[in-house]
């Protein structure tokens, strides 16, 4: 193998390749990447086999040659060191060359790196995925439903099926949902798909979706979806990702999100948020970081108490109250991971009485909502 | 205890202040920090026993009125959530006012918050300190004598003497040496003292040095120094800092620095860097991040290798070589620190054979020095 190639481009797809990486592994070729040399393009695969990403390099952009191909071949090496090899070194050029032995070297200007590599047939093969059903989100919106539902997934093993977000398509919404039994996330939009294309309780793992908005494109550029029976592939533009998904069966919550509310807040976000960003200060030292909503017409008192560090109280003016005066009780920490994710300028939440899980939404948008699980007061 | 006070006068004082405070302590007063409130000042003190710092905020500034008081009074309270909670408020003034049992409450806006504190007697009293002898440093300049040298201090605690930085002055020259035994930096400044004023062996904690100068302003504002027999004060505007000192005799160094230089080289700081930077990124995996410098009349050859990863070969060509050629081994890590901290465009390097320390030393620049131990070639 031998081809020199501009680094920048190689950077970039080393960047994005890493991310599926292993970091450490008692598989010690999981922590290696696999560089495949082509006359028509370079691939770069590196997986930990949760999740795989493939990357190719294509031998041109924007008219610009982006490698020349002396001697086609293949070589894994090690993710970490490649990585941080290619960005300090400082000329635009790259001569990358292996020899007998995999041994690989890499040139550029005065500096010069020999690495050792291993046999690229000991990398594991990426899942091949029959590509019957496809259906297509853009780029950005399914980062910002990966963003408005991920960070309510279980952290805890116990139930294997909470740390995943679970999809859904039905006549041609997608919906993800993320609950950890104490919180619940829900995102809905309606994507590029055939209206008699449908699934449901497929559950893609959190971690997968972390990674996989981290290479996700802030544009409008479409991401194909195909769903095959254990695995979620997705495709970019040069890049393949791949991920394990859970298997097991999500619960049903459908039925704890349509009630009738009793007492609805129309609130600005913003206040909300600082006013209970203040309270948490003494609420995160108590159990449970419990807090207090004191809720009559036109005010709502908020109050905590950590016996060791003392207490706090506090007031917002709500735009509107409507039904139930109320007094309910609640984790800060669920209702500040949900406020810190909806962008808009005014809330609405609506509760059931002080037993039952109130929801937070936008008061201008529909697409998604979260739900908290109140905490009962003696 | 009652008063009124502009947020920010108080967040800038708790800021410095907390920078002395035990964030865990197995004495609970050391958490805290020291309120005294009267109708011409308020104080507000912290110290872990290894430094305090104390605040004055004064009654005005810029002809703007800081503080009202309506009750003078002092409590302690814990310095970590007061210092959150002061962040957060959201009104320009806060009110505060101590209650029997040390019971201290916080209102601004629409919120109030009601504290533990303590009595204010159990705080311990930071050291008196007679003034017969002061000298002044510039701000900016004693910020970068600490900066320059307190890398090189030892971290390990088994030659306390070397987790310190030694001061001596001398003829009006005040000088900074850290070492832990591997590696050397000196700095010396003239300073405003007394010709006739000198001292020698007075070893500051290396540790009080980086609190100090996170707390130092950026510009020439002079700094009075008093040194007293186990402790040292620091006179700033409103603020006064404390540190012990360390016992102990440190090692004379003075000899390993007056050397005959018999290879020099000129240099280019950043490019000597940045390929120091690539090598280590092999050396790093070896025993002693060893280098291998390898220096001809027209050019450096650089080199390492790790039995793990593969080796890496480097060039510089340098401004100018005076002396011998040399081969020489040395710990990267040294090297880079010393190279990170010189602002200079180019550098000398002043070797005396293969086994002696040699120095790193801007060029243009005489006031700041590094020694560094090589490693012994097999």
């Amino acid at each position: 193998m031998k081809f020199s190639i501009v680094r920048e481009s190689l950077i970039q797809a080393v960047q994005d390749v890493v991310k599926a990486v292993a970091s450490k592994s008692t598989i010690p070729i999981l922590e290696n990447l696999k560089l495949q040399v082509t006359n028509d393009y370079i691939r770069i695969t590196g997986t930990n086999l949760e999740i795989g990403v493939e990357y190719t390099i294509p031998k041109e952009k924007n008219q610009v040659q982006n490698f020349t191909v002396e001697q086609e071949g293949s070589i894994c090496l090690k993710a970490k060191y490649f990585n941080e090899i290619i960005r300090k070194l400082s000329h635009d050029l790259l001569e990358i060359e292996v020899s007998n032995q995999f041994l690989i070297t890499i040139k550029s200007g005065q500096s010069e790196f020999s690495l050792h590599g291993l046999d690229s047939e000991e990398f594991p093969k990426l899942p091949t995925i029959i590509e019957d059903r496809v259906f297509s989100v853009p780029s950005d919106l399914l980062k910002s439903m990966i963003r408005q539902t991920v960070f309510a997934v279980a952290n805890e093993e116990t139930r294997p099926v909470l740390t995943g977000v679970k999809w859904s398509l039905e006549s041609g919404v997608l919906t993800f949902i993320a609950t950890d039994s104490h919180r619940l996330a829900m995102r809905e939009a309606v994507v590029e798909a055939d209206s008699e294309y449908s699934f449901q309780n497929i559950i893609v793992p959190g971690k997968s979706l972390l990674e996989l908005s981290k290479i996700l494109e802030d544009s409008d550029t479409l991401v194909e979806i195909v769903i095959a029976n254990n695995q979620l592939l997705m495709k970019m533009d040069n890049i393949l990702f791949y991920s394990r998904l859970i298997d097991g069966q999500y619960p049903d919550v459908t039925r704890i999100i349509q009630q009738q509310a009793k007492t609805t807040l129309d609130i600005n976000k913003r206040e909300m948020l600082d006013s209970l960003e203040r309270v948490s200060l003494v609420a995160r030292e108590n159990k449970n970081n419990e807090v207090k909503f004191n809720i009559k017409q036109d005010l709502i008192m908020i109050s905590s108490n950590s016996p060791d560090i003392g207490k706090v109280n506090e007031s917002i003016q709500p735009n509107h109250v409507e039904g139930e005066e109320l007094l309910i009780a609640f984790n800060t920490k669920y209702v500040l991971d949900s406020l810190r994710i909806i962008d808009e300028e005014n809330i609405l939440v609506q509760f059931t009485g002080s037993m039952s899980p109130f929801i937070i939404k936008p008061k201008d948008f529909d697409k998604y909502l979260y739900l908290v699980l109140p905490i009962r007061i003696y």
